[in-house]
């Protein structure tokens, strides 16, 4: 470390930005053409460990040869130079670009996908298809009315239904009016927006270590699975149905909250008895740091979820769906870019390393070395952290307040580790695929330095 | 011309696709290695001249050598591999960039911009910086309340108000929730998809030649503005005012429907009176087709748009502001990615090309060729084309009915013309900005062979 982070190049930038627009969420200027790997520079010289990645979206690290490689490659050019309209003008090697790079990856059991830009279009229309066979089931195989038809295009019933999507508290689904309907995380990302009335149902709150709480975390399971049910019934009842669940496999922003396979396999039979669909939202937990490529793989659900958006590590957005969930009509689902082919040559690089060098299962196991590294610190900081809690290196371990937490987090800066926060009181691990047992050393010995300077 | 559009290669193509999802909107398989300047290829070996370029979004035509250019700079590389989470960590050229490329064709009078990933999202974001600066106004100086901060959590009052967007009949804004809340153009845009009740106005359906028609066009206009007026009382009346008035410039998906500068002037004026912000959708007519850059600057407005969203022909999404919808806490228009400036890299190549080849001007000379020829087919084919009108090359003519449209536009295709429709009975012009007069003479004769084999 050569300065203070920010430094006085970034608080330069940061200045000039601000008669352009609102810097508060800025932390500092970054120099790409510099990173590598895991570790990221700054425009002051600095050069950071990087466990937050972006907001968890740098896959295989930064300037990966590979992906220096698929830019360079001629075929890949005109998918650089020439963005299409995809879902009107597809280029020649579409289909083979969504076969061998999203459905080679694809959930167990799923082979439908759609391409979209980001992980809130995704929310959007993985909604918007949600919606469409909920209304057709409903219609029972009759075609819309000349009424539907026409009342639609004022948003106005019959053509407009009243229909709902259930989300939960610490949700989080992205920015857009939909996804942000679904999202309850901090008033930041919600105040002063105009928003449906959709029910919303408490998420677990597990006890940890979860060995010694199992029938408390059930008890808090059944809890929250009782009130789904209820808020189901209800919104039945007053005429605004709940056309689909939105959940994450882990609450990322709202606190990385996780629930058991149990609770995610009774959430699934209870959208089945509703009549209800169920979106997985895998935007930050998909593509491999789980220690499986997809973290609803960790459920064991009886059948795959019927909607699953992804985003972030993914490069591109889009969202994967059951056969039955594919629109009756072309034009339903569609934007003019309808995704980004640029972002697909790139993912077709990613997807290759992770197969080539078992990415995933390097998460799995250098997850299990951070999280042995995690419980230590809990043993040496017993009442300053707690709760150390993940699934491969998608870690998080709680602090007992936001000041410590926060404070944490600009210690370790400082010392050259880049980390994330969530929720109230939590710390967020979310590194590269690429990030190994000697990365954890580096940030475990900082940690425990800042985590004994915090110590009064 | 090889073989039919589709051809056979297309058709396995979109067999093949149709196993993924759903390919009703797909007219043909592209080959962009191949395609160049106004021509697309096909992938049976097809020519086509591109006088609808992915939904008007190519600005200087297919593989141009300065987007080769760009793709290969050194300077750009670690934009393409390397996508930033741009509101945390901005790259060290960013403010550069801003100012090189954005600032420098802001519409007159704006020096504040925001960037986004697509056209609806610029929308969503542009609403959102509304309805803050709606609510900002309203508490008039005092800070959120605890219920405020609490409710909007839960989409409830009084954190989440009730407020809202005006739209006009006959406008597109986009497919999200909130962008497709001011969307009212066909049923397959709308149907079966939640959305809140908010006012819509009607849109001017001027008379042409307009020179002969002043005094109608007038009435009509000023029927619409009353219409304003009333909804924005009314509305305000119930209790969910209008916070701000969404329109564009010139109704594009809706059926290139115009309105005259003193609509226009007088929409600003209504905004004003009633404490609404005016946002002005330039994500199709924007970035230089209609003879300006912004096709608002035909209107002499007394003072800018407060927000212009952007997207299209400019590669990357955003939005314009005032100062005064520049949020004042960081973090709320937020996204992951908030942009890429890897399009940006490519935006500033077209910039480049833009200024150095007079493109702005260029559109408006060809438009008015592309114009005379328009008003020689109406002469020579009256009762079936008709009512030809235009900005630059953004141009349209309506047909005597939707039947005798597609058939026309099918023909065109099967001889080497890629064309838009729009509304009911439009044919709409989106050609690149390097469009040329020639390229007028081969679109005049192929649609002068086709009207008069349509001429029975």
């Amino acid at each position: 470390m050569i300065t203070p982070v920010p430094g006085p190049r970034s608080q330069k930038l940061v200045s000039q930005l601000s008669d352009i627009q609102n810097t508060g969420a800025v932390q500092f200027f970054a120099d790409y053409d510099h990173s590598l790997g895991n570790y990221l520079f700054d425009v002051d010289g600095n050069v950071l460990l990087d466990m937050f990645t972006q907001i968890a979206t740098i896959p295989i690290g930064y300037s990966h040869p590979r992906l220096m490689e698929a830019l360079r490659k001629p075929e890949n050019i005109a998918s650089f130079v020439n963005r299409p309209a995809l879902g009107a003008l597809p280029p020649s090697n579409w289909v083979n670009k969504l076969k061998d790079v999203l459905l080679a990856v694809a959930p167990p059991g799923m082979n439908h996908v759609q391409t979209m830009q980001c992980g809130a279009c995704s929310i959007e229309h993985s909604q918007k298809a949600i919606f469409m066979w909920y209304q057709r089931h409903r219609r029972g195989g009759r075609p819309p009315s000349e009424e539907e038809l026409r009342s639609c295009l004022s948003n106005l019933e019959p053509g407009t239904p009243k229909i709902s999507v259930l989300s939960f508290y610490g949700g989080f689904h992205g920015r857009t009016m939909g996804a942000l309907a679904l999202t309850h995380t901090k008033w930041v990302h919600k105040l002063d927006f105009p928003q449906p009335d959709w029910p919303i149902a408490p998420f677990p709150r597990l006890k940890y270590p979860l060995e010694e709480n199992t029938r408390e975390n059930r008890e808090e399971e059944d809890r929250c699975l009782n009130e789904v049910r209820e808020l189901m019934d209800k919104w039945a009842k007053i005429g605004n149905p709940v056309a689909g669940i939105a959940v994450e496999p882990v609450q990322c922003e709202g606190g990385d909250n996780h629930a058991s396979p149990y609770f995610f396999q009774t959430l699934q039979k209870i959208a089945k008895e509703h009549d209800a669909a169920l979106l997985m939202d895998e935007v930050q937990t998909g593509c491999g740091s789980t220690g499986k490529f997809w973290a609803h793989e960790h459920f064991n659900l009886p059948q795959p979820p019927d909607v699953v958006p992804f985003a972030k590590k993914m490069m591109t957005g889009g969202f994967y769906f059951k056969q039955d969930f594919k629109p009756t009509e072309g034009n339903r689902i569609f934007t003019t870019w309808t995704g980004d082919p640029s972002k697909l040559s790139m993912l077709d690089a990613v997807v290759d390393v992770i197969q080539e060098e078992d990415l995933v299962n390097n998460t799995a196991r250098v997850g299990r070395y951070l999280m042995s590294g995690l419980y230590e610190m809990q043993k040496r900081y017993p009442g300053m952290v707690m709760n150390a809690r993940g699934l491969g290196t998608l870690a998080a371990i709680d602090f007992c307040d936001a000041e410590t937490r926060d404070k944490a987090i600009y210690n370790m800066k400082q010392k050259g580790i880049l980390i994330g926060s969530c929720g109230e009181k939590t710390l967020r691990f979310r590194p590269t695929l690429m990030f190994q047992e000697h990365h954890v050393d580096i940030f475990t010995d900082i940690f425990d330095n800042v985590l004994s300077g915090l110590k009064k």
